[in-house]
């Protein structure tokens, strides 16, 4: 098992590599062709057939979840934000993979099909919605919306889609694809550092946060940089300033996470007052009244909300026993491996909302980093990983 | 005189009009070559010669600067910065039209040539260099740095002279042009408001201030913003934060003008903890040492400089005789003009600092804005601003 890993892990390695040590694996471009055509030849050489739904998510299956199913699934993503890690998406579907391949080398027969699936452009890089592939395969995302959407050189989905060979005229929520999942587990590395505090290579996760965007427009007057006393001005920048530090003191105060990680300048002229700055707030906390307490100390900026995602909480029974099956096969006999919220979005939370019965392991981080090139997890993790998702399959599938 | 100022200023309008409200004239587009083609026409239909120089600056003669020159040359320039004014530029060059006209209505024989000039992509919209047309001809900017300016979309300035039929070839500092200028007036719109406060329609330049632009890095860590904890962050948009409110407390204590205007963020997602902004600082005072404390503030940010302008001191005699001449034509008699400085470059600093006796009029601005659609100058403060200008030319042609 450790082999196949690793074997997978070194084939994936230089697809969409980047000079700065990170990765550009984006929806529908070369990079992702290659991804899919890495993600047919694991499942040809393990004898699984492999179908694309409607809505460009790639399921390898073993065994026939249409007529013995639904089917018990484990996976992520491959694609990558820019400049992204390894292992955020990639490290979920190869040990998915490798957990199949653990399982037949000790015989196990299941009782279920077994799937293993790479969900379309879940980190959203070039199109802007994240988790794309599993929300139109749901229909959180309707079709002509997501067709509709556009990358910075004006190319729609749709367009990006047929360049890919992907019939762009039926994409759209695929039920039979989606009814073939009886459970989902998604295996990722973790993105913060609970686990190294915790002293344990694998956890499971209880739920994801909710989680919002907003959009703030500071309106000032373009002005010569020059000449224009410091009294005259209305200069947005020294408002954008103000706004920075205040949602870091209330993300503080309530104990939630809050980020002003991106900035539009307008002129953005080095002699020139600007005219108009937009900055945009991500807020997530534990539960929604800390993301609702820190905007409400926001509200003098007036801040307009462009996406919202509520809390997900993954089946609580389910969680305890994968926590308990994870904890036997990575740990000491009757350890329970720990529970742990996130708040980053996930495949599973949309397939989660959307009726499936879904479970999360995170895999340890030293770094803790995630969204850039220093997201890492030890090789022993990652092995640790896999052995812990071939036991939730086991425990699945019995 | 008012009435081919008012025909001029028309004519003038619509080239380049943006729907913002805005001006976009940038160096050797469509929109330059079109403003060149009115200069050549307000030229041919006064009878003056027209010639254009090494750097692609535009002259009209009347009469010959090379047998009974050096001559006085009144102008200023044609291009805009992005969503500018009507006014920063074109009303100097209108008015030395039409300043001629008036001579001439009045039947004056000057006793040297008198010269309107155009410079050449003044604002440095599309280059990145401001003044360009004014340093290449003395040879501050040397030509092959010129030349190998690019736009955003990778166009040599070498290349786009050539597209406007310009020799990019003999491009570069022209001695003959510039020793034909005996005398340079340069007339424009005030950037603030000390006309205003002051209670007079035309001012006189005393200088330009000193100034430069620095940049400054700021280096976090990129992570994703919904899972690392606000400790574990280093993130520059906090840092950022800090320098805009630190530029405004030092501008503020030495009474300098201090602008954070730029700003780039990388990756500038939102769900991402940025791994670096990059701040641009603009920088300038009445007096050096005011500069030099404002930076000295700022010194843990560890600023570097790109560019710096020492001041300027325009022919204080020249100024003083000016500013009685332009009492006597638009005031009372005897009244003088006020002298003021100003923190914006200029064409006519760049001669001055060539050598050339230099002098600036400035026409009163109500809003005080600059460099916006918001710039503006009353129709009687630009006829006064005509009067003054011929005033100024008959003085120097006496």
């Amino acid at each position: 098992m450790s082999a196949t890993f690793d074997t997978m892990w070194a084939e994936l390695a230089p697809v969409g590599a980047h000079a700065d040590g990170g990765y550009r694996r984006f929806a529908w471009t070369a990079e992702d062709a290659a991804l899919r055509e890495w993600f047919a030849a694991e499942a040809r050489r393990r004898g699984l057939s492999c179908v694309v739904d409607r809505a460009g998510n790639q399921w390898a299956w073993w065994g026939d979840p249409d007529g013995d199913g639904p089917g018990v699934v484990a996976g992520s993503h491959l694609d990558s934000v820019p400049s992204g890690g390894a292992f955020d998406g990639p490290l979920g579907v190869v040990s998915a993979f490798a957990a199949v391949d653990l399982l037949r080398e000790r015989g196990w027969s299941p009782s279920r099909p077994i799937g293993v699936a790479a969900f379309a452009d879940e980190e959203g890089a070039r199109f802007g919605v994240a988790c794309a592939g599993s929300r139109l395969l749901t229909g959180a995302l309707p079709a002509e919306r997501a067709l509709g959407l556009t990358d910075v050189d004006g190319v729609t989905v749709a367009e990006a889609m047929r360049r890919a060979g992907h019939d762009a005229d039926a994409a759209g929520a695929d039920r039979e694809a989606l009814a073939r999942v009886g459970t989902f587990v998604e295996l990722h590395v973790e993105q913060g550092r609970g686990l190294v505090e915790l002293d344990h290579p694998v956890g499971v996760g209880s739920g994801i946060w909710p989680h919002g965007r907003w959009r703030v427009t500071l309106d000032g007057e373009a002005n010569h940089a020059g000449t224009t006393p410091l009294a005259d001005r209305r200069d947005p920048m020294i408002d954008l300033a103000a706004l920075v530090q205040e949602v870091r003191a209330a993300a503080v105060r309530h104990d939630a996470l809050a980020t002003v990680g991106r900035v539009q300048v307008e002129p953005n002229g080095v002699n020139a007052v600007p005219s108009r700055v937009r900055a945009w707030l991500d807020c997530r906390a534990p539960g929604v009244d800390a993301v609702s307490a820190v905007l409400a100390e926001l509200a003098s900026f007036d801040p307009v909300r462009e996406s919202w995602t509520p809390p997900t909480t993954f089946d609580a029974a389910l969680a305890t026993r994968l926590a308990d099956t994870v904890g036997d096969a990575v740990g000491a006999a009757g350890e329970r491996a720990p529970l742990l919220g996130t708040g980053a979005g996930h495949d599973a939370g949309i397939l989660g909302a959307a009726g499936v019965p879904t479970a999360m392991l995170f895999v340890r981080n030293p770094t803790g980093v995630s969204h850039s090139p220093a997201e890492h997890a030890e090789r022993d993790d990652c092995h640790a990983g896999v052995r812990a998702l071939a036991a939730a399959l086991t425990e699945l599938t019995r």
